[in-house]
């Protein structure tokens, strides 16, 4: 199953994309329906409900909506892990920046946009604005000191984000959150593919082309620090909510680590493509 | 004026403190109220004829109503700067550590709590829980690349902020963030005091006590990135809203940096003080 929010007739929807015939049905106006998604998520009989429903509702094209993020507003920061591939630690510091433990870092709410949402160049800001290819999981029921050996029974589902970072803004300041969350820095999508859909999580190719040029290509395979284990660290004392976001790193070919230096530019096209999930395009403008 | 959010008869309520006479004025049953404080400082028109509507209503005495933080749930992460007094910056990492640039990291929402909060010991995943007494700004109206000239005009008030953290987590995942989320780690209040209130925000004695002693004492004219540049630092990029939550930092005499060590521990109480603002007290357990 694949869900998504969208814009239709100048309303904001969410509901379920059917591959099959490229159409979405939207579940807003269903009795009892949650305002959002990320709402909606923590509500799974809701949820249960809306997939039987949805048979009978009618199917738009999705050629007719504006795509939004799955969830477009989260409630809180989205969660970031740094390096979390090795050859990307390695690329961006040689072997000592090979963590030991997860870096954590976060980015702002208003850093999120949908498929096909243009990334700014910032061009007075940044002389270095990159992407990164990631996975990203959603988290589907709130909890604490998870165990690894459950950590997937509190995940929704996934998506492709693209962790657009200013790699200047990053480095002047230190701590990695201000460089990572200029407004519209966080395109994510196209949908949430639910997990029942990913046999194996942890291996799914992942590529990014920018102008159709591969860039990034890694498999999930790679992550030094997996999923399960992302989400005990994370809340061995921290709550994890319904429609949380945890982006989980990126591999190496960032633009920034390249000699000479290939960052992005206005004009540019970012696809970052996950096997099982999606591929979700952005341009620079 | 003094806003406060706070549970009485098991119901949430928001409104007016009443210094005078120790008591509290509800809101919530305004025609047209918001559902929370943090929705109500976006709606300007709203506050100033609440005020007015306010000397109409019950006073419900401060003793019988339980606190919460004056924004008991933001929609997004706390901001905060990192090592913004030098002689914390020193204590911490030596000279070398005085930032050229704020350090900006963020709390995650989950870690809020009120005045009188309880906050955890968290013995079996710290040994170095600490105390960080700050002044924090509530950001009154949405802004984007805000000027430091103008930057008074997007305050809407102040509190005081426990930047509570544990060290070793801090020290361990590298970036700032896990080590300072978790849950009940952000004490706040009792009240947002709002601008009008605070001549000048640059020159209020700040004190923090631990068990009565004064582990921390200092002036917020000696910030190094004062607040007008926070906001303009922070908005170049990325968009402020109504309710966000910046903590500008804290003074030296941390307990992490004392020589033996006088993190906290079980049964210890810390009180903050900032002139002008109020006095924010919590029990550790």
């Amino acid at each position: 199953m694949k869900w998504i929010s969208f814009v239709y007739k100048e309303v904001e929807h969410y509901g379920i994309y059917n591959d099959s015939d490229k159409t979405v049905v939207s579940l807003i106006e269903m009795n009892g329906a949650p305002k959002t998604l990320c709402e909606a998520i923590g509500q799974p009989e809701f949820m249960k409900a809306a997939v039987d429903f949805s048979t009978t509702l009618k199917r738009i094209k999705v050629s007719d909506v504006e795509w939004l993020a799955p969830i477009p507003r989260p409630t809180k920061n989205i969660f970031c892990i740094g390096k979390n591939y090795r050859d990307h630690a390695v690329e961006m510091g040689g072997d000592a920046s090979i963590p030991e433990h997860p870096i954590i870092f976060t980015k702002a709410p208003t850093t999120v946009s949908g498929q096909n949402a243009l990334i700014p160049a910032y061009e007075s800001l940044t002389d270095s604005l990159d992407y990164e290819g990631e996975l990203a999981v959603i988290i589907g029921k709130k909890g604490k000191e998870i165990d690894r050996e459950n950590a997937f029974d509190y995940i929704f589902g996934y998506t492709v984000l693209n962790d657009v970072t200013a790699r200047n803004i990053q480095n002047r300041h230190h701590q990695f959150f201000l460089g990572k969350s200029l407004d519209a820095t966080c395109p994510m999508g196209p949908w949430i593919v639910t997990k029942e859909e990913i046999e194996d999580p942890h291996n799914l190719s992942i590529e990014t082309r920018v102008n159709g040029e591969v860039r990034q290509q890694s498999n999930t395979s790679q992550l030094i620090f997996p999923i399960d284990e992302i989400i005990h660290v994370l809340s061995r004392g921290m709550t994890l909510e319904p429609g949380d976001i945890i982006a989980t790193g990126t591999p190496s070919g960032v633009g920034y680590a390249m000699n000479p230096k290939r960052t992005l530019k206005a004009g540019d096209s970012v696809d970052i493509t996950i096997e099982g999930v999606g591929t979700l395009t952005n341009n620079v403008q």
